[in-house]
């Protein structure tokens, strides 16, 4: 049996908050095993972006990253963001360090190619360096990794938050057994979207194929756990999506929703 | 005789300049031995928050970093500049992994106390903590260190770039043979500064207090050669103060003002 390694997921929206996020940090650096942090980029880009005057770019419906985008974003993930959860980890006593693909080529993407619509500086994954990842984790050091990667060609790529921690997860299942832990402001997959409280606390291919068809899990739920799936598929041992307060809870399967094949 | 090691300072001029940066990534790739980059800041930050609307705090003639343009050189120096350094060498085939004091607690500091100036956000140096930046190197990565430091309370603090690089090299001066280079916009220490070729090719304790007493030498580079003879004094191998575009010749003592005791 391999080692534990936890990939913990926090989304924007628990960015956004500055007493939510505090209290998420305090509990991924209790955490005691080795972990990795993905985090979302939240609200603050967009502030950012409309302060400088840069419009955001939208083409049928999609969000562009242009230029002007792609250096507000690696200022704001890479930078704001990622440095404030960085230092705000050091002052737990949690030795972490602040990442993007970029860093130590952990997390190379290739430009999205231009088919019907051009999504400019966007990333997809090519491949996760998880010797490297793995060489972070051995110094004792706890990767606090921003949604950004780049290409053999020196760009940086603005990248999927949720795809960068599958991506990460299914390449370290190689060396470790891996739980990867969706943490965002809901206490999981719901059954009613109306009632919070209403959480599915467990999801197989069977039950999530009925949720589906009768349309209990719906729209934006559905990459997420079609991600989910695949990642247990490659190599990932359970997924767990679980409100931002409850990650120590989900660690022992005991809150969120649990995901399994 | 302990292996060597090159702590490599970029200025903000060749930083804002994106052939003489590219010039000078360029050769800091080819340097074929452990090696650490430090990097100043540039005008991009000024720039930024210029467009933000943040005033430039000045006191008694000193620039005060208040929170607001922490947040901008945190964006700026942390995740901008830092970034695009980062992928541009990693298309280059060098391992760079970008850092602040923060990133790894490799650069711990204390906010500046408050005599007659409160500085605001500025961060004098506390520690270098040099078994975890030879942990990186030994891992084949080369860090790539932007000018921020952390505090034990958890704040991003501004830190000037040349103090980070000298206490960068006094720290790893401990486990290597430190040869610290200063690469700018000029050739080196000029001995007439309406002449770029006019530069001192040597400078010891006593030809330094020479230039001093005559004027030769003045302002702004008193600062940083007195930084310079420090560092010789706490154990550094030598010091040069050279153009970008000449670190390769630097690093065989053919170009810029090589400093020694």
């Amino acid at each position: 049996m391999s080692q534990a390694l936890y990939v913990v997921k926090i989304g924007g929206n628990v960015i956004d908050n500055p007493e939510a996020c505090a209290r998420f940090l305090s509990d991924f650096a209790k955490l005691d095993a080795p972990k990795i942090l993905v985090h979302g980029g939240g609200k603050v880009a967009t502030q950012i972006a409309a302060k400088l005057q840069i419009e955001t770019q939208m083409v049928e419906g999609r969000r562009i990253t242009d230029k002007a985008m792609l250096d507000v974003v690696t200022m704001v993930y890479g930078g704001l963001v990622n440095k404030n959860l960085v230092a705000q980890l050091q002052a737990l006593n949690c030795n972490a360090i602040g990442l993007t693909g970029a860093d130590g080529g952990i997390i190379r993407s290739v430009k999205r190619p231009v088919k019907t619509i051009d999504y400019g500086f966007v990333g997809d994954i090519e491949a996760v360096n998880a010797a490297q990842v793995n060489a972070l984790l051995s110094s004792g050091l706890i990767p606090v990794i921003a949604p950004l990667t780049y290409s053999s060609e020196g760009l940086l790529l603005n990248t999927n938050a949720d795809t960068m921690a599958s991506a990460t997860a299914v390449a370290m299942a190689e060396l470790f057994e891996v739980n990867l832990i969706f943490c965002f402001e809901k206490k999981g997959v719901l059954s009613d979207p109306d009632d919070d409280n209403a959480v599915i606390a467990s999801l197989n291919p069977a039950s999530y194929a009925d949720y589906k068809s009768s349309g209990v899990i719906n729209k934006g739920m559905i990459p997420k756990l079609d991600g989910a799936f695949e990642a247990l598929k490659d190599g990932v041992k359970q997924v767990t999506i679980c409100h931002s307060d409850d990650l120590l809870e989900a660690v022992m399967s005991a809150a969120g929703t649990v995901i399994a094949l």
